[in-house]
This record gives structure tokens, C-alpha cells and sequence, in this order.
């Protein structure tokens, strides 16, 4: 971390801040500049609040050097996290995990009926929602844990892991046999969540919420693993912008972005991202070509009926194609 | 709501469509235009999911002539909710509440110390931090419910309400004496969290989210008030934009449109929508002319060793001068 | 177009509406509901000021159809529109084209070299920035006129069409002999530059600015083609956002949207669009896989002393791997 | 400006680079820290392309300590800039002007009915569109040259002064006599005809593009001001976010920020920032009680038929409200 320091900083208030600085288990080295002094801090700045330091009167400006995460970081762990599931599934190896699934479990029919079909179409992971955000209190809420019920009928039909969202701490005990845990969108800055999702150690998978930036992105996935836990899916599912023909704006460049900073698995939500059925195949494709580790993608048997957000939905006709599509092109991205 | 139909809609599908809406209760009246069959719904369309309709193949689009929100709606509640507090502050009633402490509460002396110097200087509500939301784990995270408890001597000593941030379910029960709770910008859409305010009864003082709309926005009010708690306060602390410098963008024309929009009382934080000291007086002049009923200022009597966010905030003479200036401006503002 | 009217509109205002639209050679078919009254309006309504009608009083909303633009409709073109160069270069007709160089020309030397290692490494089209955009007036401005100059030699060596960006319609006449002739981001809704455009009948590569929305940017095209003028390349170059991790945050769902609203080409520029070297590869990747017609991609034999944008130019090494990978990728993608 | 060195950079690079930048005329002090060298440059740096710098190989990062721009800012230029227009109009000087008048001007009646009637009203400047820039090539374009005549009848008529909008440096010699030209919001960065505007002389009335940073606003001034011309007005009228309540988000904040950053006067349009006719008083009074030098306010006398964004237009009665409203708040907020 550096700081820049105002012309002729004031001396006492100079010392206090060295002195401060100290006290955090830093060494201070002090560069002397034409117009400038600079303090150069070394040492573990990761717990340093930078605003702090800003706001005092002798500083002009502060600069980090290290990230402010370190669990999350590539540069201390040059190693892809393998994330690896029950039924021998791997996540961030290399190879394509499809997630795919309903928005909302609906009934014992529908989500087993759906269940068996993306198996035999390509997926990997079963999704499902049991507990929904909705923005309004007067939408369907999910089926909360007669959801989860389901949910595991299904995988024990199919073997598939399963992943599902949790809103709240109190939930947690429902999610015993789950394999993945979701953090939603609107909870990625739900800091107490995270902080439990640590404890748990079960692998969570973490979505982007709408405005935040990728360092925040990976200071979430930070609380879980300070907390004790390694397995975080960081998932990328659009952010919020001014443009109005998607629900959100993907943000693909993400993807490599988040695979050099990082060592986690990374996937896209390419049904959340825009809102609409007939863009989730070319940005599934797109999100391959540019080396995520896996695909989140809403199949419905009936998307007109749905219960929640069938406009994003694929049939399970159109999902066996993109699936098709998708282990075409995995091995040939996997190599540029 | 109007629904507007494709060009020729498959008769089948239609009467499905029809008979649907009737399902809910709906009166569906249509008509028959040369290029478009529209259909008219009648009812209370509030809970009908309108991404559902809009997801059919049949139908064009989908217009929503109600809004979505009743209880925070003005159209059915033209009169101002006025919140009123232990000492007789009424928050609503036209008059100004400036709430004002310390972003983070430090230790019994400073919070003493802060709450008389408001105090002194006109401020009606105190402020302070017990739970801290921090982007990084490794930042200080607030005393918690000791915090509280320091809250509360401040609230004996000067006898002004308090309030302060929850952060989880888990920590209502520490809240049994606090005034106002406040739910944090990242909390907005945290439902389940929204869902136990509306039960708690106690008046809920709920900032915008970052990247929220004022629909959003008025729709997690709406959560509070659908479980049963009508005493909502709305408070814009800026939104997230493409400028960089400032923290966030103060979004001032919020403040006449959801005083427009709904009955519910809106007051604005400066501090944290600028999260720059000296952008803090001319926001909260700005905020008053247009028509809040409160502001929200952070102080605090040493800005250069607060614990959080200090770059933000007043000193305790700052603080005066913005308050008398906020004094002299109200009356006026509030004939305007 | 669909005028929703409010209860119980004032007669007098009614009929002045009525014959306000007739007069613009619209049918006015009334549908009386319940509780709204509708017009629908049917005829060509890409001229209608739709703000005008939600100004009046007894509006309650309008809301479009048709989109506001013809010659750039799909709808009314349902075949691509393929535009070819001079030497056999066609772009969109299922044909992937790079257009490789440097951002701004800086010598007859820097030029050629880079046309002919572009050239080899499979580019097909030339560019480079004779005149530059630059946000400090102290920057360089490009070469001017004696850029273009150099394009031309550069062109005469290897054959390869030249695009390059127009900034005012007074260097009209120094683009007579460039094949491609450049909209930038800035100068999206630079409406007099369009028509003058549209009057050259020259192909024009349209950039989409950084606050548009795809409506606004197939609005610009229809600015040129309105003016005669149907050979517009429309090119995804970023848009802005609150990340900061990237200089813009590329929209890659606008490929296959702008795809399906427009029989226009569409290209992509990640170099810009990302700020970054490391992220070309991957973003290039990306936008083949989801259906791009060509891509634009900034090369310099020296990137570390281009005299503009250096952080996001490729090396000609890395832009041959590229190159490859893209040829690699491309055919496979025109099928999926 | 401060260079921060990568660990151990590469001894040839380094020495290139600092040869470099003694090539610019910059002084380089070097301070090793423990860490990492950097390179403090001391002299004239707002020519010194910093993404050049910060894409070298061993380069870490790059901090600006000086602001690009150096006419236009405050610390070289302490003093406010005060505009005199001919009939002893001052914009700066902390009076507040108030600018008014349609959209578009439409007839000689129209224009010089409002002209009287909002100079009754207490307006000292009118405003009026002759060239107007529309997203469509179908909607009114402005009455061009003719309009530019009715705007000179109306002052002859009234004693007005005029500001009107030009889009090409081509219509220049019509602007002989106009007294202030204003550059529009999309035209913010068409950077030849800021050059231009340098050249011209006259007062330019310089809008906020929807999607840029201060910054970049200060760095159009700049143009103007680095081609010979200081009589630049800055002019915030929203920026561009994901709400969709209002067309654009009013920036109020900008307002003090500008005028900490620079000198020049800084005015607001609530008109079209906002889009809606029922904030602008309210918006109106915010800015004032902020410490703008004026607004810019849309009035016309039958709004509902008005040829261009009669939405956000008032009538001649609501201008005379505002009009004194702000006439009462202008000396106060003189004095906070």
C-alpha cells in the first residue's frame, strides 16, 4: 500500500500516522520526493481500511498494491479449486458442468419429469428453486421446504446433485442434504449469510449481485472462505445498466477476468442475465468460448405456465440442443 | 392491466389465457381492434405476475395500469403517514428531523459525546452503527450488542430516539428498545428480513438499494407493510452510476417522486450518497428545498480516526452550521 | 401504436386528439373497456412523436408496436444484408472478417509492417486512426490527412480495404478513396455527420455509444440508411458502466439481438470494449461463439510505445493466435 | 504524477522509459521503498498520456496528482469566471440567471409570446431550439436558419439575450449574432467543433454529456478553453442510469463538486434532466439551495402541442411560480 502524502505534511500529524500505521504490524519505509512524500507500508494491509487512511488531512491519496483479499487470490493460490460433488462431479477441473433445472420446483411430477430429462440431455447438476426472491410480496414465494423435499426425491430418481437457494440463516437446517447451496443475487452482500455459509462448509455457489464490481464480487466469496470454507462458485448472471432490451446486461469479460484473479470455478446464468429464451443459447456459447466452468440454464416443461420467470425458460427440446451444442465446443475452448 | 395479443392468437391458447385470468379473479374484457386484440383486466392485478402473461406465446405485450404496490400507495392513501417517536418527534408531519451520530459507535464517551453535541445543535434522532455492513471481512465489524447497549446510555443522557442498523433476523430481540431499525442499502431486497420488520411493529427506517428502482424500492416497503407494519420511512443514499467522484450519486428527484408516488415519509442521507464531508451541506440544502422530511448526517467529533468512514463526516461545528442553515431553510422550503 | 387513455377523458381534448392523428394519416380504431378507453392506431407510425401524445392531459400511456425504424427492420428485410468491398471481401454472408491495425497510424513504416504481419496472420480488412478522439486536448490527435495518406500506401501494398474514423463532415473529401468510412462511440448521435453519411453512399462502420441503447443505435443506422444509404456495419464496442475492473463492460447479448431486430452485419471490438490485452483473446472468442459477423481488433508491433491505447493493442504474435483460434472457431459457429 | 514500478523491473525498460520521460520535459525522482520503485514526475504532466505509461511491462500503476485539465480549474484560476453578456447579463458573478423558453421554436407568434411572457416572469435569458438533435431522422428536426431568425426577432422584441443549440460547425456563420452557443449533451465530445467553439469567441453554454464523468466534462471545457476561448458555462442536465422513473437522474451533486474543481459557472437543466413537467420546481429549487450560477427551464404556452418534448415543458403560469420561488431562495443560498 502506498500513501501519498500532501506537500508539507503537517509533523505531529505525520508522526501519528506513522505511529498508527505501526501498531498495525506494518513497516513504514518513507520516500522523500521532489513534491511528494511518499509512505510505502509493507506487510499484511489486507485488514488496512483505506477510507481511513484517505480522509486524514496529510494524505492525498492512498493506493493499494495487494488486493484486499487473500484466500480468493490467485497470486497466493496459483491453483485452480476443484470443487468436487457426490456423485463424482467436478467443478473447475476443466470440464463443462451443466446446471439445469426449473426456476421454481412446482410439484413432485414436474420437477422429476425435468429431472430426467436434462439428465439424458447433458446436465450434471439439478437446479431448483424452493425459497424465491420476489420483488413483490404478492408473487409466488417458492414452496420453501416441501421444495427441498422434492428437490431431493428427484435426485434420488436421478442421481443428480442438487443445488437450491437459501434466504435466510434460519433455513439452514433444511439444507442438510443439499450439495450446493445458492447465495442469490440480492444476498451477496448479505454479509451475516456469508459469514454462516463459511461455517457450514458445504460448496456455495455465489451470485453477482446487480451493481456490485468484481473485487466486491470476490470480497463476498472472502467472508465464506475467512470463515473457514474453500468451496465457492462464483456465478456470473448480469448486472444493471441502462439498457432495457435485456433484463440485465451480461458481463462475459467477467469470466477471464474473474479466472485470473481468482482460483475459484466460475459459471454463467445466461437465463437470469438477459431475461429471454431465445438469447440463452448464443450467450451459453459465448460463456463457453470464454472458458467458464459451467452453465446455469432454466428448463420448463411448460414454460408458458411456469411460476416464476417463464420467459427466460427453455423447453427441454431447445435445452438438448444447447447441451448438444455446449459439449461440442467445451474441449476446443478448453484448449485456446 | 392490458394485455395486447399478437396479430391471429391461436384460439385455443386464448381461451386458456381467458379462462386463467378469470382463475384469479380477474374481469377480462376485450377488444377487438383491426391490427390487435387487446384484453382489459379488471381487478386487483396486483399479485398477477406480469412476466408470466408476458411470456406466452400469444401475447405482445403486457401493461400494467395499476401499480404494483397498494398499501405505500398514495392513489389509496392520499393523506401523509406521520411516524411519531417516544418524545413527540413526528416524522411526515411537514416538520424537519435531522437524524445525526456517529457512523460507527467507539465507545461510551464518544457516543455521549456526539449525541449531546447534536444534540445541542438541533439534531432530533441519533444515529450510530452497532452492526456494521464492511465489504471486507477483515474490517472492523461494528461492537454489536454492546453497541446497543452504548445506544441506549446515549438515548438516557439526552433523551434522543435512536436509530440503528439490523442486520439479521437473529439480532431482533437485541432491538426491543431501539426506536427506529434500519435496514441497510444491501438489505433491500432481503425479504425474509423485510418479512420479520412488517411483524416487529417498530418503526423501520429502509434506505434504497444501490442499483434499485424506486418501483423495487417502493415494493420492499410494500413487504413491510403486507405483514402488518405501516411505519416506513424511505431513505435515498444515492445509487451506483458510471462517475467516480463521487461515492454514489445522490438521486435527488426521488424525493418529490415518491412523495408523489406514495404517503410514506422520505428523507435523505447525504453522507453516504457523497462519501465526501464537504459535498455533505449542499446535498442537505439541496434535499431540504425539495421537499424531505428528514435528513440523515453523519458525525463525528475526531472524522480522522473514526473507525469507519470518516472521510464522510461532519466535525461536531460542521455539524451546526449545516443544521442552522437546514433550520432557516425548512419553513420556507415547506410553503414552496 | 396503442394510446391508453384515462378515465373518463374530457370530450373536447378527445376529439382534438382523434383529429390530430387522423391528420397524420393514421386509422384511429377507439376500444372502449371498462375502465380505460383505447386508440389504436394503425398506419405508418415511425413518425409519431410518441412523447408528444403521453404530454396530454387525458393520456395515460402509449405505448409502441412497431419499432421506430424501417429500413433497419428485420420485419421488413428479412435477408441479411451483405456488403462487399473491392477486393471480394464480403461482410455478412456467413463469412467471419477481421479487421486488425493499429489505433492510430504513426508512420509509413508502422503501417505497412503491421498491414503485411496482419495480413499473414489472416486480418482482411486494415484499420487504423488517421484522425483521433481524444479526451484531453493535449493528447495526440492523430496524423490527419497524412494518415490517411499512408492507409492508402499501406492498402496498395497488401491489398487490404482500409477502415478509418471520419470525426467532421468537412474531411469528407479526404475519404474518397477509403473502403470504410467510421462512425465512433462520440459521434453516434453526431446527426448531421449520419446524414452526411447516408449521402456518400459509402459503407459506414457505425460504433454504438457508450450510454446507448440498441433501440438509439439502430436509430443512428437509420439515420444513414433514411439518407440513402444501406451499408452500415454495426459495431458492439462496450458500453459504460459502474465496473471499474474493465475500461467498458462489452454487451455481447447486442450480437444475436441486434441480429434478430436488424438484417445488418454486426461486428464486435473487444480491444476497446475491454481496455485490456488480456481479455482480447477471450472476448474475441466469445464473440464469434454467439454469431458476430466480423471483429475489430487492435494491433501494434510495439504496444508499449503506441502513442495511443497501448494497453489493449496485441503483439502480431498474439494477434496470430487469435487469428487462428477465430478461424478455428468460426465455421462451427455459422451452424450452431 | 507517480509511477509505481513493478517488483525488479527490467534494467534496459527502465531506462528507456525514464529517458522517455525526460523527453517530455519532466523531471524523474527516484525513491526505493522495500517493495517497489517509484518514479515521482515533476513539471508540466497534462500532456502525459497516461494509459501509455501504465500499459508498459513494468509499470504497476500510474497516479495522476495534478488534474488534466489546467485551464479550467480552480487552483490555477482561484477567482470565479464571470460571463457579460450585451445587456449587462452577468453569469457567474452570484446572481442567478434564469434561462427559459421552448424546446423548440416553432413561429414567430410563438416565440415571441413566450419571450415576453417569461421575461414578465422574472427569465433574463431566452432559450430556444432552432437545430434540434432527435434519436429519430422522422421526428421535427427544428426550423433550422429560419428559427435562428425568429430567436433574433424576439430579442429585438424583448431585450432577451439569445442561446441556441448548434450541431455542425458548417452553421456557424448563422450564429453571428446569437449570444450564447450551446453545445449539446451528444455533442460533448465532438471534439472538432469544441475546437471550434475555441476559435469562435463567443459564450458557450457546454452540456454534460448523458455518460460522462466530471472529468471528462471539465476536459470539453478544456478544449474551448485550450483553442482561445474562456467563456465556457457548464450545464448539468442528468446523466443516464438504470431508472426508468425519470428519462435521466439529475447529478445535483455536481454542482458544488464543479465549482470546486473549476471556476466556471455551472448551471442546471431540470427540464430535461428529469423528462417530467411536475419535478422541475422542484428540482429547480434543489439546485439553487446548492449554489448554482442558473437553470435552464422549458416553458411553453400549450405544451400539449408542442413540436418537440412537450412533456417536460411548463406553462407560462408554472414558470412564474418557480420563477419567483427561486427569486426568494437565490440571495439565501448566496450566504450558506
Amino acid at each position: 500500500m502506498i500513501v501519498i502524502l500532501k506537500n508539507n505534511p503537517e509533523k505531529r500529524q505525520l508522526e501519528n500516522l506513522i505511529q498508527w500505521l505501526k501498531s498495525m504490524n506494518l513497516d513504514v519505509h518513507i520516500s522523500v520526493g521532489a513534491a511528494h512524500m511518499i509512505l510505502g507500508l509493507i506487510g499484511d494491509t489486507s485488514s488496512v481500511d483505506i477510507d481511513l487512511i484517505r480522509a486524514l488531512d496529510i494524505v492525498e491519496d492512498v493506493k493499494r498494491i495487494q488486493e484486499p483479499y487473500k484466500n480468493a487470490n490467485r497470486k497466493f493460490h496459483p491453483d485452480d479449486t476443484v470443487i468436487e460433488l457426490e456423485n463424482h462431479v467436478k467443478i473447475g477441473d476443466g470440464s463443462m458442468q451443466i446446471f439445469a433445472g426449473p426456476c421454481s420446483v412446482e410439484s413432485r411430477d414436474q420437477i422429476c419429469f425435468i429431472a430426467k430429462s436434462v439428465k439424458e440431455s447433458g446436465a450434471t447438476i439439478l437446479r431448483g428453486g424452493a425459497f424465491k426472491p420476489r420483488t413483490s410480496p404478492y408473487a409466488f414465494q417458492g414452496l420453501g421446504g416441501q421444495g427441498i423435499d422434492l428437490l431431493l426425491e428427484a435426485k434420488k430418481e436421478t442421481g443428480l446433485p442438487i443445488v437450491t437457494e437459501i434466504m435466510n440463516i434460519t433455513q439452514l437446517p433444511l439444507f442438510e442434504e443439499i450439495d450446493i447451496i445458492q447465495i442469490g443475487a440480492r444476498n451477496m452482500q448479505n454479509f451475516e449469510l456469508l459469514k454462516e455459509m463459511g461455517r457450514s462448509g458445504k460448496p456455495v455457489l455465489l451470485k453477482r449481485g446487480l451493481a456490485n464490481t468484481l473485487e466486491e464480487f470476490l470480497m463476498s466469496a472472502e467472508y465464506i472462505m475467512a470463515s473457514g470454507n474453500e468451496k465457492v462458485i462464483l456465478c456470473e448472471r448480469g448486472i444493471r445498466t441502462f439498457e432495457t432490451a435485456t433484463r440485465n446486461t451480461l458481463d462475459l469479460s467477467a469470466v477471464p477476468l474473474l479466472k485470473q484473479m481468482s482460483h475459484l470455478p466460475v459459471i454463467v446464468d445466461p437465463s437470469h442475465a438477459t431475461g429471454l429464451s431465445k438469447l440463452v443459447k448464443p450467450m451459453a456459447m459465448a460463456a463457453v468460448a470464454c472458458g467458464v466452468d459451467g452453465l446455469m440454464i432454466e428448463v420448463h416443461n411448460d414454460p408458458p405456465h411456469a411460476l416464476s420467470d417463464g420467459k427466460q425458460s427453455l423447453t427441454p427440446e431447445a435445452f438438448r440442443d444447447v447441451s448438444a451444442c455446449v459439449r461440442q465446443l467445451a474441449p476446443l475452448a478448453f484448449h485456446w
